[in-house]
């Protein structure tokens, strides 16, 4: 990719509109984002001359006279490609994906060391691997996605600090760019899912929803008029830390009745073994005794999802999304279901009014989908102008976004094995 | 007011950033604006021939040669009037204010009923006489904003539901219209105050802030990437009902444990009357006790400073505000000085890691500034294309405020008495 392509509101708006929301005629573009017929022409045009859009055969027929029938600009998808990472403490998971943020292959690799050099070694050991999977990846994948929990300073390609992985002040993105020689963007692991959400996934079609992630932590992702969140302070979406428990132990951030305090797997984990009487009971055993109807650890599930229910009520009261995806990582994937019914319930019962009218939607995701959302964010970055929202979504419609939709994960991607 | 003064959106531009920002130089108009030198020139040009702007003496000596010093442009206050009326249960209360929401001259109006037609009448007579008081105001008033608590629909001008009036689906913007003969903009009570904060207050200078107001309910506003967020279903700002309680009796909302039903003013009443064991306390009687020392009632303050506290802190851990202005309206302004010390400890221990560096900024306001926040709202209206964000206010800084700082409301109106 040439980074001058985008290098005008104009392009990045007709360009990001056709990723997102397209096929669409260049009529469609200049009604929906305010540009003349002219303009959409001539900012399409490059984009075309370096194969990244294509016309499509006119589908509508006009009258005869009325001029030309629509030609639908359309994504050549496998135009350029992209590498996502997502980085937990014990491995990388790694994706090359389309520009739709399709996953077309994906790799993980255990780490023994979760040292700033030994991950970005891994790291670069994984990504060649990728690469070699398709010999039009190597010439035709220029940047890479990391996607990292905790506090990212995604501006400055900095891991302010990870718990996780106990880092403090980690120049990620530098290493990253030194070890691979890609263009490397980071971003906190939460916002990459988000951005993966609202570009190409459930949040296409509305400009304001929110990404609830349940597992070890529960976090969350908040898309306000088109725009994620990002909070003054580096801090934002901590639905973990909302207090709505009552006699909870601490929580790990020196808070009270957070709800990651108790909905998060490892408090979750601790109440089920006080409540079934097994010290050594482990999550998955927990879980099945939940699916086989112990009373008691069935309760330990429900209470969770109060919790998380009654957080995600605080949220829709606050800023009021149109929808609310809920997803988890394991365990948080499988035990899901233990506490949907009452998560579902304490959430109507604490909404206020009509935010009680957000659209839930349980979205099960796989760890390469974190990985995919590191590749989202590459994307993002490197066909738009930093900061800008996603142009035009509000007045499109659900009826485009068919297409995207379509292409949000429901594909597996081809695995690599060694 | 000609509309066609704000058509385009350079127009709204130039003249909201000078009016919330000036007075400021059409170099620095463009800078921030993004906006050439000559659309800006261009976009002023109308305003300076209708009166709107002016032309200040140059400031700054530039050297020889180097073309014409640069002559500020500055908003001229008084070329034109607003009326504003906040409508209670109770009374209601009117200001006129110049361009800059500055309030002027004040009035109340009890009401006798609060029937659509009673307050819509009552309305009319109120307005008359703030207009009367001045024949500038006559002449140069054109519109009017209304603020009503509730559920408002402003693009309809229809006040949905406001459960202290009693009200469901009034169009009070046309009633309002046909019984002033003024251009009338209705929007809810706390949304106008943010509206004011925002373009003539506290906000000025930053992109990201919250209004938390404390009384008879605890309500919010907030502004996200330099907009107010209205919440996808209507419903946004509700930290009156995050669930933060422990054993309190159900709200009104039907949800549990929420602050309202702990610090709103009833609820706080009915426990001090407990604690003191004085059934008829008044709230101004518990106000004195808890200043004069009661350590039951000083607790029952402390523990609602806890509740509104930490509910603060959640949405400060969800969408990282930079700054939260505290306000309150009688007796919540009274009672405040009771609660702070307990709601800035509350907040600070549960805010998550630099969520904690918000600023709180309490700012007693009077019922005179709702009505200010109403005018504010018709003021907006009026001289922007509706949903556009204030430009260019994240890069201006704060030393760019000082002018508007000082005008937002440290001066006292003329109050009209009969
Ligand atoms: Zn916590
Ligand atoms: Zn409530």
């Amino acid at each position: 990719m040439h980074p001058r392509l985008t290098s005008t509101p104009a392009a990045a708006t007709v360009f990001t509109m056709v990723l997102t929301q397209g096929p669409v005629s260049r009529v469609e573009i200049a009604k929906r984002s305010g540009l003349s017929s002219a303009a959409v022409t001539k900012a399409a045009r490059p984009f075309i001359e370096a194969g990244y859009l294509e016309e499509l055969e006119a589908t509508e027929r006009t009258a005869p006279g009325a001029g030309r029938p629509a030609s639908p600009l359309s994504i050549r998808p496998e135009r350029e490609f992209f590498c996502g990472v997502k980085i937990t403490h014990e491995e990388l998971i790694g994706v090359v994906t389309d520009l739709r943020a399709q996953p077309l292959v994906s790799a993980h690799r255990p780490l023994a060391t979760t040292s700033a050099e030994g991950v970005v070694s891994a790291l670069a050991e994984l990504v060649a691997e990728l690469l070699a999977a398709d010999p039009a990846y190597g010439e035709r994948c220029h940047a890479l996605g990391l996607a990292v929990s905790g506090d990212v300073d995604k501006a400055h390609g900095v891991v302010r600090y990870s718990p996780f992985l106990q880092w403090h002040q980690v120049p990620l993105a530098r290493l990253a760019a030194e070890a691979t020689g890609l263009i490397v963007t980071i971003d906190n692991d939460v916002k990459s899912l988000t951005v993966a959400e609202q570009w190409f996934g459930d949040g296409v079609g509305t400009s304001s929803f929110a990404l609830v992630t349940v597992g070890v932590g529960i976090g969350c992702g908040l898309v306000v008029n088109d725009r994620v969140v990002a909070g003054a302070h580096g801090v934002a979406g901590e639905i973990g830390h909302i207090p709505v428990g009552r006699d909870e132990p601490e929580c790990h951030c020196g808070g009270r009745g957070c709800v990651e305090a108790i909905a998060g797997t490892a408090p979750l984990l601790a109440a089920a073994r006080a409540a079934s009487g097994d010290a050594s009971l482990t999550v998955e055993a927990a879980i099945d005794a939940a699916h086989a109807g112990d009373p008691a650890v069935r309760e330990v599930f429900a209470r969770a999802g109060h919790a998380i229910g009654l957080a995600m009520a605080a949220m829709a009261n606050l800023f009021g999304p149109e929808r609310i995806i809920v997803t988890g990582d394991v365990p948080g994937l499988a035990s899901y279901g233990l506490f949907e019914e009452q998560l579902n319930r304490s959430f109507a019962a604490q909404a206020f009014g009509a935010a009680a009218d957000c659209r839930l939607l349980l979205r099960p995701r796989s760890f390469e989908q974190w990985a995919r959302g590191a590749a989202a964010v590459a994307i993002q970055q490197h066909f738009t102008l930093e900061g800008a929202p996603l142009p035009g979504l509000r007045s499109a419609g659900s009826e485009a976004t068919g297409a995207t939709r379509e292409g949000s994960g429901s594909q597996r991607p081809r695995r690599l094995t060694k």
